[in-house]
C-alpha cells in the first residue's frame, strides 16, 4: 500500500504526457523499483496487464484512485493561517485529489472573518463544534509546534482519525485508529544540505547501507 | 545522521519554549525513540550531558548546527515559480537555517523580471551560466515533472549535488555526490486519507509491522 500514492502520481504524470499504456518496465523504471515488484503490486488489485501489451494507464489511474477514496468526497480542515497555513492554502491543488478544504481555524482575532483561496477563517473556539457537525476526519496543521498536541487531543475526541503535520512537533494519540502523515520541510533541507557539505560521510554511509541489504 | 535535523527541530522548539536542560529520557520522549539511543546519538559529536544535570539544550544546538552546516553561508536557488514556488519563496523560512535564496528561475516570460519575496526571478536561459558563475550547489526544484529530470542533468554538470524535490518526478543522477530530498506533499495526503478510509487495513499492517519487528 506505501507505494500506491507513488504509482498514482506516477501513472497521472504518465498520462498527463499523452502515454497511454505502459509495460512493466517500463513503469518499474519510472517507479525506480524492480519489474517484478511492479506486476506484483498490480496484482493485488486486478488484472490489469496482458502480456505484450502492458498496462492500460486510464484503467490503472481509476483503479488505484478508488483504492485511495480520490473519487469520494474527502473534507478537511487546516489549523494556523500563519505563512505556511496560507500558503498551502492558495497554493495545493487539493480538489485534483477529491479534497475540499471545510473552513481553517486561526488562533488570530486578525485573521478570523478572512478568506484565502476562498476558505473562510474562523476562530478556533469553533473548532469542535465545527469538526463534530460536519463530520470532518482530516485535519492539516500549520500552527505553532507548542499548540499542536493539545490541539490534536482536542480533535480526536470529536472524532478526526488523520493529521496532515506540517508542524515540527512529534505527535500522538493512544487511539490506534489516529494516523499522522508528517511533513518536515525544515528537517528535509537540513538534511539535504548535510550531504552536500559532507560528501565522503555521505557516500560512506550509502556504501554501509548497501552492503548491508547486498 | 539521520537524526540530526529532528534533534536540531524539537531542540529549537524546547528552547522557544524556555526550556535550558533537558535529561536524555526527556529528549528521548520528544523524539520518540529510547533514552539510551539518545545518549549513543550525542555521545558521537561529544560529551554534553552530564550525570544528573542532563543536556544543556543551547550547547547541544549549537554543536548539532554546525554539523549541519547552518552557520555557514549557504545559497540555493528555485527552479519553477508557479503557485508552490512562489509560495515556498514567501512562507518557507530560508534564513533561520542558515540559507538565503540567490535567485528563482522561470520558464515563463511573464514573470520573469518580477520579484517575490524580494527574489528576483531570471529565466531559465540563464541557469546554466547563474549557477556556475554562482557556484550554487542546491537547488530547490518547483517545476512540471516532466522538466525536472533534464534540468537536474543540466544543473549536476554545474556542480549542483543537492535537489530539494518538489515535483512528482523520481529523480536520478550517475554523479554519486548528488542527493535528492522528496517532498512529495500530494503521496503524503493520498496516504492519509487511504489510512483514515481503511482504518482496518492499516491497523492489520501496523500488527504485522510490530509483530515482524518484536
Amino acid at each position: 500500500m506505501r507505494r500506491l500514492p507513488r504509482y498514482y502520481s506516477c501513472l497521472c504524470d504518465l498520462q498527463l504526457s499523452g502515454v497511454e499504456r505502459i509495460s512493466s518496465e517500463e513503469l518499474a523504471s519510472v517507479m525506480q523499483i524492480t519489474s517484478s515488484q511492479v506486476r506484483l503490486d498490480l496484482s493485488h488489485f486486478g488484472n490489469f496487464g496482458q502480456r505484450g501489451y502492458g498496462y492500460n494507464i486510464h484503467q490503472l489511474l481509476i483503479s488505484i484512485g478508488n483504492i485511495l477514496g480520490i473519487y469520494s468526497d474527502n473534507h478537511l480542515i487546516l489549523i494556523g493561517t500563519g505563512k505556511l497555513g496560507r500558503a498551502l492554502l492558495r497554493s495545493f491543488p487539493f480538489s485534483r485529489i477529491g479534497f475540499t478544504v471545510d473552513a481553517a481555524f486561526s488562533l488570530s482575532p486578525k485573521i478570523v472573518g478572512a478568506k484565502f483561496a476562498g476558505i473562510p477563517v474562523y476562530p478556533s473556539s469553533m473548532l469542535s463544534d465545527f469538526v463534530r457537525s460536519h463530520q470532518i476526519h482530516v485535519a492539516a496543521l500549520t500552527l505553532p509546534s507548542s499548540a499542536a498536541q493539545s490541539t490534536v487531543d482536542e480533535l480526536v475526541q470529536q472524532g478526526v482519525t488523520g493529521f496532515w503535520n506540517f508542524t515540527n512537533a512529534n505527535l500522538k494519540s493512544d487511539d490506534p485508529r489516529v494516523h499522522f502523515e508528517n511533513i518536515r520541510l525544515t528537517d528535509s533541507l537540513l538534511r539535504l544540505n548535510y550531504c552536500v557539505i559532507h560528501p565522503q560521510q555521505e557516500q560512506a554511509a550509502r556504501a554501509q547501507k548497501k552492503q548491508k541489504k547486498g
